[in-house]
């Protein structure tokens, strides 16, 4: 195929996106060597990077629009998880080959999830080999504002924002192992492609959070890293923990609970809150779900109804036998 | 293997790196879901994300120190190219598994680069799949003193910040195809594999120069890529075009000047500058060549002593028989 034809097919198909969310900030776009941002005085930035592989993150048979806002949504989910809005990003696209309809879907579905988001598209690479998306995101805080992981106190309230453990259950769906039926497996499946990032929520916890982060490989693993950064012990109470019906109707109770606790890819916010910011939060109109809580100690515990521990031995959702090492 | 063993193998071999160049204006570094950035008032950030595939852009078989030297060079050129100063960078690595010799020199080159660039490793994403390496690099500078490819006027010159074609030359070295002997190949394979980022050179042309990027896809496409940008057309002296004594050994005359035109992967600057200007840089002690000029109309032209039109039909260095589409 004719090469600059190929790159003007992209470059068109990735123009909307780019369009979409002029965002304040964004001094230069697409075009240049690089872009520019520029934020006020007392602002900083907020950067994560993340990347997706065909056959490990998502199957190599997908929809692109999907899999496109799916990539998205889970690199936004950082910029939550510090409390920062929305900015922009770059996106480094590694394709086999420049098929137009999946780049048509891609792009699509790559422009619904920015404008979601309020993420404007800056700067991009796009160049061959196997399938690779990396996405890295900026936003903007007031500085020091910053949510961090270090921070939680012995007594504050463990949270949640959502229910944890659809986007597991809807593996088998994902993968074709059965066959979606009903609002419930929709929901599921809705949940695993096209999370939504809680950008809202994340902000308005600035100044009442004292610590957080976005579930991402599962809420026992996460709430391990919480609990690592503050040297804080967490204590989760399973009746606590909120399961969805779809997640009950699809996996049974007792799974139900172990796909909430490590299932991966929910990309809600965890948070300890001091007791004292609990009205505010309340009152902000927010869902949100308190789970357990700090004490002093290290690690996270899960406890049943009588305060017996029934932590379980494995962590969350991991690649190498490992997990993704993100930063 | 153990998971966490592994990636606390990795933390370990890039803490080097992270802390190579703890630079002013990184407020948070790796550790948290973003790393936080802040800059003075009046200060403008500039991005780019840049990435590299094995079989594409680097052999299979490569040294792992000097793939990490060229990845992180090739994307740091292009702050050069905006007159930016180096922040830092975020490093997305997907790998086939984690094995722990080629880790040790890759994070041995990364560290090597970086600091000869002045870059702190900020943040990153290690997951398992084929080799695949993204660079998004960070760079600051005064806003609106960002060097753009739009700007160059009829009359102004265009030089080029060193010779260009070594690395194209290198290739059949890179790829096994010949052995390499003696210091004129040495000097080509350095020249691909550790090339040197033009930042100080970027710096001073700011206020200077009238359009500038940097030569990645050839000389005479990446010139076509100002001309596009500005609305003029810029003439090439061939005669003008500096070839480095290792190149002529290597490729011959007639084929250095080829490669010198459209080789890639050189990563020097290309600048416009109005004649006013000249003086000023020259005085900077910066070594660069002037090559032609611009002038009304559009396009690149190559033209002989005589003035005779010598340009080859075809461009520069292109993926998918077209290009890397970078922004």
């Amino acid at each position: 195929m004719a090469g600059l034809g190929e790159f003007a097919l992209i470059r068109q198909f990735f123009a909307a996106a780019a369009c979409a969310a002029p965002a304040s900030g964004v001094a230069r776009g697409i075009g240049d060597d690089c872009a520019l941002l520029q934020l006020p005085p007392g602002e900083q930035l907020a950067v994560s990077t993340d990347t997706q592989v065909a056959g490990v993150h998502f199957p190599e048979r997908h929809d692109p629009s999907l899999l496109a806002q799916r990539v998205l949504a889970a690199a936004a989910s950082d910029l939550a998880a510090m409390g920062a809005a929305p900015l922009g990003f770059t996106l480094a696209l590694t394709l086999p080959a420049a098929d137009p309809v999946w780049l048509e879907g891609f792009a699509r579905g790559l422009d619904v999830m920015a404008r979601a988001c309020g993420l404007a598209l800056i700067g991009g690479d796009t160049t061959r080999g196997p399938l690779n998306i990396n996405v890295t995101v900026f936003g903007r805080l007031p500085a020091g504002q910053a949510l961090l992981r270090a921070g939680a106190r012995p007594g504050d309230l463990l949270c949640i924002g959502g229910a944890t453990g659809e986007a597991a259950a809807a593996l088998p769906l994902v993968l074709g192992e059965r066959g979606a039926h009903g609002a419930a497996d929709a929901q599921l499946l809705a949940r695993y492609w096209t999370p939504q990032p809680q950008l809202a929520l994340g902000q308005t916890l600035r100044g009442l959070a004292s610590a957080a982060l976005d579930v991402s490989d599962g809420l026992l693993a996460d709430c391990g890293h919480i609990a690592e950064a503050s040297g804080v012990r967490l204590l989760i109470e399973a009746a606590l923990v909120p399961l969805s019906p779809a997640l009950r109707a699809a996996a049974g109770e007792r799974r139900a609970l172990q796909l909430a606790l490590s299932g991966g890819d929910d990309y809600v916010l965890a948070f300890t809150l001091p007791p004292a910011a609990l009205p505010a939060l309340v009152a902000s109109g927010h869902d949100f779900h308190v789970i357990g809580h700090a004490e002093a100690g290290s690690g996270v515990r899960l406890v049943d109804g009588a305060g017996r521990d029934i932590t379980p031995a494995a962590g969350g959702y991991q690649h190498f036998g490992g997990g993704d090492e993100q930063a």
